[in-house]
């Protein structure tokens, strides 16, 4: 199937009207973002132009879509899907959406098309930055408001501009949301300058407990259920929670591994360029990248520790 | 004194040669950064340029300056300052050479000229922008060398774009930097994603130790110096280790209070917009910013935590 060029979508978009935009299950930063933006463009344009209501959105986000959201599809609506890579994406509550969906716009490299048309761009850091190309060939002046969609959707999916896939284009379309008003310092604090409470003491717990290995290269921390139990964190708090071994000076590959409800070990790996997590998680079962990777086992927690603890000593 | 724009600080370069760069005390990631720089924009200009050792320089910046420092300036040579605010900024090692300084290059909002000429631009939220705008007149090709020199400068002195000090102009120069070949990711890896385990385990102290109040909103920590010596933490471990109590969802000021060698008590307090820091450390006997201040005062640790609790509770 052919991928529509920039300039194609926002043909598109310009001979279209009354557009209803879709986004992914539990949307974040960028799915937010990217459907905000792109609503409040076409709105601008003189279009019609509303976000179906994803049940799934979480407060942290929200507010970028207040007065852009509507509960349900008209029958000649125009549908658009942001940031979402296929139609199992999309949350039970657009179920039936997926094959009415005129236009995909996406930035993921798996994506498989399930709309009319589809603009997928694997290079774009965000799905945000995709939607400000497209809208800026369009002639929309990026306000406040857009930019701070913008905003949210690039910084969120390149965690401030500090993941691998941060790109030049990246920092000049943030530049474009700076010049155009989006309050960067207070929408930094908020989305990366804040943590809960439970989360700083799941932190604390894991510093306590990480097990160092090979002079400090090697790193493993499992965490029993009834620890996350006890300090109450949620699965908002648990979000890229294996990250954190990796950041101690000196680690090179770190594994974090948790507990089930069903009693089964979660594992998750990190590791910089150098060593292959996905090498590692393959021993049992699963998969990833060199950088980032993940299984899931039978095994119990300290079972599973020391397996994994074995074959990283191994590979190293 | 007059400030000259950046092309007469670019006109003052074109028609000088023999360059001799100083930076500041215990120089940071801008200092360095600058200076490493604009010695390489120069000497791709045909420029004898070197860059003056500076001994405080830490292992963390030194690699920007391989190849690119002399031991001392020779007679003629035409001597530069980058983000030296004061020629009382300059290391020891460079004691004479405010006098002697011909064109000083800074962007701190409080710069007491020493130089010849003086570019200063407090909008600037580093030296390494001003830099490279200046480099840029003078029609230097960013290549990777400098490109990472400058993107080392920017991303420090803005916590990697969290600052409020962050403009658009912050992020266009990123922008020029990462299309240059900077390599960003692993920057950003090393500068900002590496703690030392000393420092984890001290925050991880912090979150067990800290006392919040009125809900939440503020938050204070006293860190006995035994603790300090315990988890044997450095300097620079602590730098900034005040900004993290702050981080806790719902704190909007935070005081984190140590106690010196000699029994003082320090405070370092944070605040987010709507509260006054310098206003409780003005009661201390210190000062700063509303959203930043400190003081130092002779009463003990919890004598000390006593007064700035109830003086931050009357204040709320």
């Amino acid at each position: 199937m052919k991928n529509l060029t920039r300039a194609e979508a926002a043909g598109f978009l310009l001979v279209h009207d009354n557009f209803c935009i879709l986004n992914h299950r539990r949307p974040d930063g960028d799915a937010v973002g990217s459907a905000a933006a792109l609503c409040r463009g076409l709105r601008q344009l003189g279009k019609q132009a509303w976000v179906l209501t994803n049940p799934e959105t979480s407060r942290r986000f929200a507010w970028l879509l207040e007065g852009l959201t509507k509960e349900e599809p008209s029958t000649n609506d125009t549908i658009l899907a942001v940031d979402t890579a296929a139609a199992g994406m999309l949350p039970k509550a657009f179920a039936g959406f997926a094959e009415k969906t005129a236009l995909s716009i996406d930035h993921h490299g798996s994506n498989t098309p399930f709309a009319g048309e589809t603009l997928v761009d694997p290079g774009s850091a965000s799905c945000a930055e995709l939607v400000c190309d497209v809208l800026t060939i369009l002639g929309v002046q990026l306000d406040k408001d857009i930019a701070e969609a913008v905003y949210v959707g690039l910084s969120t999916d390149t965690g401030c501009f500090r993941y691998a896939n941060t790109t030049a284009h990246t920092f000049t379309v943030a530049a474009f949301c700076a010049q155009a008003g989006a309050e960067i310092f207070r929408l930094n604090q908020e989305l990366f300058e804040t943590n809960s409470l439970a989360k700083l003491r799941m932190q604390a717990w894991m510093v306590e407990h990480m097990q160092l290995l090979d002079e400090g290269k090697l790193a493993i921390v499992a965490i029993p259920r009834a620890v996350e139990d006890l300090l109450q964190v949620s699965e908002d708090d648990m979000d890229n929670i294996s990250s954190f071994p990796r950041t101690v000076a000196g680690v090179c590959m770190a594994a974090t591994l948790r507990q089930t409800k069903h009693g089964e070990t979660k594992m998750s790996i990190r590791a910089v360029p150098g060593y292959d997590a996905a090498a590692i998680c393959a021993q049992f079962g699963g998969g990833g990248h060199k950088g980032a990777a993940g299984a899931t086992t039978s095994l119990d927690l300290n079972q599973a520790a020391e397996q994994v603890k074995e074959a990283m000593l191994r590979a190293n």
